[in-house]
């Protein structure tokens, strides 16, 4: 990295008197969510934060943030520990297996979040797993309330429910206006995926 | 980085028959522009693409992502060009000096491009920078039809231009629902920087 006018500038910090763990929600149907918390996470990492990333959703389909995690030298896990997307083309999982990865997952969390195992934690596409049913609203509920204040939060995926929308303290909808995918452009590496 | 039900899954990778570079922008008032960039940065460094960053309008504030970029063993280059925001408290540049930074950015891309240096490239605040009328509308469409065939372009920041979002491939606007910072809670590290 190199800071082009690094030598004219003197370069302010932030520090706020208060930390605290934020609930952030990214939802919304455009894209630009889970790409968006991976871009937390990388910002964290270079706090020196320790960063978990839990996929609901995915792990049938290749994604380069699982090789673009591992190249980062700092505190980062990600668990793919969702069956892909319940429905889409190519996935042959039932609902109630679906659900099950989903449950399980769940618990991870929870007993990482007991063992203050991260600074920040991204549930990724935690919106969708709720909304398809594979996992509960009190479910979702309990865990927020059951985070430790520092806890910074991370919940992605479109069609966040309004309870959760509700307890977060940052909220962002992405809106799609126009993809690459309407004019038949098929998905591109380092892009789409 | 742990695929927590990999065994039972067969992981399926996309490969696209036509690989073609995309126009990305991604606008709008909510968080989460920039940080999606990062995202992409870091994907695309794990599809190991060549990846610049070009921070039109940062450069007097620390960020995370400064010392996040420095992490990833990858071929990722961040230059944070700008003078910080125009007319943002503590920011003491005038319209000039900022114009000149930008300037000197733009001319910085230009060769960078033509050298085909990069597989991803990011503009970020760009769009502000454009809006705050620091570069051209035309100065940044004829960088925009001046890019190789297979070159990713993303351009961040509020604002777009539609003659700029009319090019694009894809285009998100993340909408600000709810912000901690209403709420008086100062800006956190990992979260907001």
């Amino acid at each position: 990295m190199t800071a082009g006018t690094a030598k004219e500038l003197k370069v302010r910090h932030l520090d706020p008197k208060k930390r605290q763990g934020l609930v952030v929600v990214i939802t919304g149907d455009g894209k630009g969510k889970t790409t968006s918390a991976l871009g937390m996470a990388l910002r964290a990492c270079g706090h020196d934060m320790r960063v978990g990333i839990v996929q609901f959703m995915k792990g049938d389909m290749y994604a380069g943030e699982w090789d673009g995690v591992k190249k980062i030298e700092g505190d980062i896990e990600l668990l793919a520990t969702g069956m892909g997307f319940v429905g889409l083309g190519g996935n042959s999982f039932s609902f109630e297996e679906h659900r099950e990865a989903a449950q399980k997952a769940l618990e991870l969390v929870r007993a990482r979040m007991a063992e203050k195992r991260y600074d920040l934690l991204i549930l990724d596409e935690i919106n969708n797993a709720l909304k398809l049913g594979l996992l509960d609203l009190d479910q979702v509920l309990s865990l927020l309330s059951a985070r430790p204040f520092e806890l910074h939060l991370v919940l992605t995926g479109r069609d966040a429910d309004p309870a959760v929308m509700e307890i977060a303290d940052t909220v962002s909808e992405v809106r799609e206006i126009k993809h690459a995918f309407r004019r038949k452009i098929e998905p591109q590496p380092g892009i789409d995926y």
